[in-house]
């Protein structure tokens, strides 16, 4: 860490600083400059977050950190690609481009089969559907809970699509978990640490959706929250941040991708339908995602969008996505990549 | 709700969709105009957001929601504000304006009871602290936890002030509510749905803070959740939205402060501390916020703040916070209001 | 436009804003709703955005808006996308994608020869080169004005290659343009409207870049600027925008090219150099627009970006935009475009 | 200027980056670190931003910079407040609080004239008014231009209030100084450098409205922009910023008042009419704004807000204005500052 002295700091105010980066078990370095003093902090700075308390230190101006603050996710750690392996034939982060297709919202046992047999023809790869709806407002659908699992299940069992679904509570962790073959965690509770933790000590992997307002910093620091329980098969999910702009229901930060494989060695999916809110921009977003580096995508498609109980005007037709998938193809091919 | 069609949509398109908002339960009523049609889908759109979905519909260009989506916060149901009732003596939303002040974190007994006098000497009414901490860094202090409460408990017996603290997990909220006299919902959790319905159940005052990037609607959004499970005695908390300046660590929206007082009649406070992460402004701020009407304010003071475990650069030693408490009584008088 | 009164408004109310709207030459239409009356004023709202003023009088909520305010720049106006003749084989908005590479600033003979021949042999059909630079810091590199417009013209003759450059000031927009092949607007300058109107007159391309925090539709009323005052030549540039995100310089919105593309006939492309302000993802992003659909890219280039006197961070050197551009003929081909 | 190695970057990598830091003037100082070195640059950072470009160079991971990039707007220069007189008895930056108010544009003489004796009764100390106006669209009133000016001059002399009024193009920058007290800068053009350095070259006040997404530091160098040029008149506005929230038509930053403050000497005023864009606001965030430690205020009053042609809804009518003056009064006085 670097700890800058205002210009005309006393002596006396470096002295303290120097003693307190002792006392916090770093190796003080001071470089004496023309207006001002810099000192360098050498040591590990993670799991010392305290040393930010230094800025309110008398003739600190600031104190800038330099060590990225995660390790598990780190490329530091682990050099080359994670792949997760979800059954004996679908795995994320390899050479093939995996999609999870379906609806918003499980809804009925005709809804949830017609979907799955419509994605697994069009080529999807999963399922994926929900139970639990973490919903802005009290009074929309919230969900056909263990039914909807139940549902799932069935649909599964039919085209033997495994299926990602999400999971809002820590006490209902363990219930979905005995259903599905992914869990997600959505981007309302990107930050819901207690959930973290959780989904942290099971044995499934976790598909982890980008806060809406969060940093790559911050959401790989939620990615290192499972793993640092023991879970290390994480999947990443940009699905779209809050910006001024309101063309599209979010921004999907395509540039994520390229800057979380640098990173990170954690495989990387983008979320076109959420990321716009709009099934018209759905297709040029999936083939762009798949451009700068994705190694999946997570699609709403719904036989009946007019009629759907969430998120109709992002959900794409059978016959849409149908279209989508069959370019996807040509762009994953481009990108050395199958799908 | 307003549906706007396409210019040139046909008339087919147009009958599907008047179809559409009758099996919806809605009246519809079309407007023709010069190059489209408009069409009032009349009726109460809450609890029926599904209308959304019309969206999807050929020949449909945007559908406009124009009622706000909440009932309960609203000032439609209630005209005056609201008074939160916390003990005998301390209310929030009335001429008194509370001040709820103390560290960050619960870090031992020593650190907690000098706060709790140094705070009730300022003239606070009210204590903070957290024993249960929404840390970004699985490797930052996640809080005293239980042993925590035990130590506000002693603080307040000591001093006779309540205590406000956060809870992040609804196993926890029984546990949390069985020692504090308001339990907090940080900004994280603020669409934490699992959370707020448990609050909502609780016999006692809720503190809802801001998530960083929710739109004031969005709040009373998550208000209304306490609300719709029983819990009718919620504050409103405005801390800082998430914006690309980064000389304060969030943006304290305190615009807010009027809007909310508009729309609802939930008393309002705000957080300048977490607002500008900065002790330096939390002075300036907190006079601004009771000028812009705001009921109470949350402030951090800390004994130590270079050796605090969490959020020492925006926490006031206890002289300053003296300081600051004697000129917001200028200000709280100004605004025709005590502290 | 779209009157939503308050429930409750008095009739008395009511009938002075059907009085206002007539005024203002539209018809009013009302429609009787449960809790509020809400009035349709129908007529072309273009050029009468004083009609936003109803929202202060008593009794109004709010004042929806139905069509979009451009005419010129809208697919109402033309349905087939525009193509930009630049010269007798370069058109933008065509099968063919357009990649215009080059260093951010003019420095030298030698350095914008270097770059002119490096770009065109990688194959890039444009030369891209700042004369006239809007810095943030008066202390900064201003740019080599006439001289570096004179350097641009030998690079041009040398390699064939036409280009691109920043006009900053209306009082150098003919100079610039008895040079220029393309005129360009920054960022900073999309809402100067003066020099909008300026180059509006002319009869040469203009590359308008999307402003920091322009929404999509500001974005293309200063296209409308440039159109309303009779040059149609414009290309709109998505080039990223600022968001909370500090990963990248700014956050590259390629959800603008399919958004635009259904809002607008004019052509668009993307810069993933500013996009981005880095490097390393250049060329991902530039595989990601064109799989979006963009009709061009704008990619800086310099021969030795580590003593560029700007944006050196975010320049390619040849080498690896030759790789660049190898892989981007693959996506151009998957697109159905060529390079 | 701090450099960051890379974890493993090789020598010769150091020794390459310890050449470029001196070969651009700077000390280079190596710190070794237990998995990285860290290199300090030492000399003044200003005025050589070129520094930035060995972020290019290989086994390089970040830069950053220590030094704020400004100087003449910089409390290292000037330590005390700066006071900017406008006339013999207007002085912006003293203990007086100076209120502009006044229409967003002049529509006529009635209207100008009428507006003056309102807000000189209520108390302001100056008139504020559009004559060229930066519209969105291009269909929009313009303002009366020249005309408008005489109109301003006209009230001036019937009231004695000095005027401020805003110039859009470099070429009426001597145009407009004639007429006027005070120059302001739009946010629109905050970063129109050709125009910075144009009113840079006068000797009158210059209000500098900040950027809708310009944070506090490109703020300050747009001051120094103009001060660079010789004038020191230099007033900074805040007027909201752009952000996800759209229950206000800006996010007013308060927190800029004290941010401001503690970075530089010149006197800082708050716009809460653009800043929340609606009336109903307006008062509360005058309060604040005064409480957080502002110089000033610019408030829109129209005589007739319904007829306005550009931003009625933010407008206050004369009635509302005298009261926000008379509460005014008390704030200024807790604040220990008059009006």
């Amino acid at each position: 860490m670097i700890i800058v002295m205002k210009a005309g700091a006393a002596k006396k105010e470096r002295d303290e600083v120097l003693k307190r980066i002792k006392e916090l078990g770093y190796k003080p370095h001071v470089i004496h400059g023309t207006t001002r003093d810099v000192i360098g902090a050498i040591g590990d700075e993670r799991g010392k977050l305290v040393l930010q308390s230094i800025e309110s230190m008398h003739g600190v101006e600031s104190v800038l950190p330099i060590l990225q603050p995660y390790k598990l996710a780190s490329k530091e750690i682990k050099k080359n690609p994670s792949i997760i392996h979800v059954t004996d034939t679908v795995a994320i982060g390899g050479k093939e481009i995996i999609v999870m297709a379906g609806p918003c919202s499980v809804e009925s046992e005709q809804q949830i089969i017609e979907s799955a047999i419509a994605v697994k023809q069009a080529g999807a790869q999963m399922l994926r559907g929900g139970a639990f709806k973490p919903r802005t407002s009290p009074y929309s659908f919230q969900g056909m809970e263990v039914e909807g699992l139940k549902l799932l299940c069935k649909a599964r069992e039919m085209t033997g699509l495994p299926f990602v679904t999400e999971v809002v509570n820590p006490e209902t962790v363990d219930l979905v978990a005995d259903y599905a073959d992914i869990l997600q965690i959505g981007a309302r509770n990107a930050q819901n640490f207690a959930l973290l933790k959780k989904v942290g000590q099971l044995k499934k992997p976790v598909l982890l959706k980008r806060g809406m307002s969060m940093s790559i910093q911050e959401f790989l620091m939620s990615a290192e929250y499972i793993m640092s329980e023991g879970n290390q098969a994480v999947i990443l999910c940009e699905r779209g941040i809050r910006t001024f702009e309101t063309a599209t229901r979010n921004t999907l930060d395509l540039s994520a991708i390229p800057v979380l494989r640098e990173k990170t060695h954690l495989p990387v999916i983008a979320d076109p339908s959420h990321g716009t809110g709009n099934h018209h921009y759905v297709a040029a977003m999936s083939f762009a995602a798949v451009a700068a580096g994705a190694d999946g995508l997570m699609i709403e498609v719904h036989p009946d969008p007019e009629h759907a109980t969430s998120d109709g005007p992002q959900s794409l037709k059978p016959a849409k996505f149908l279209q989508l998938m069959e370019k996807l193809k040509i762009f994953a091919e481009a990108a050395g990549r199958t799908v």
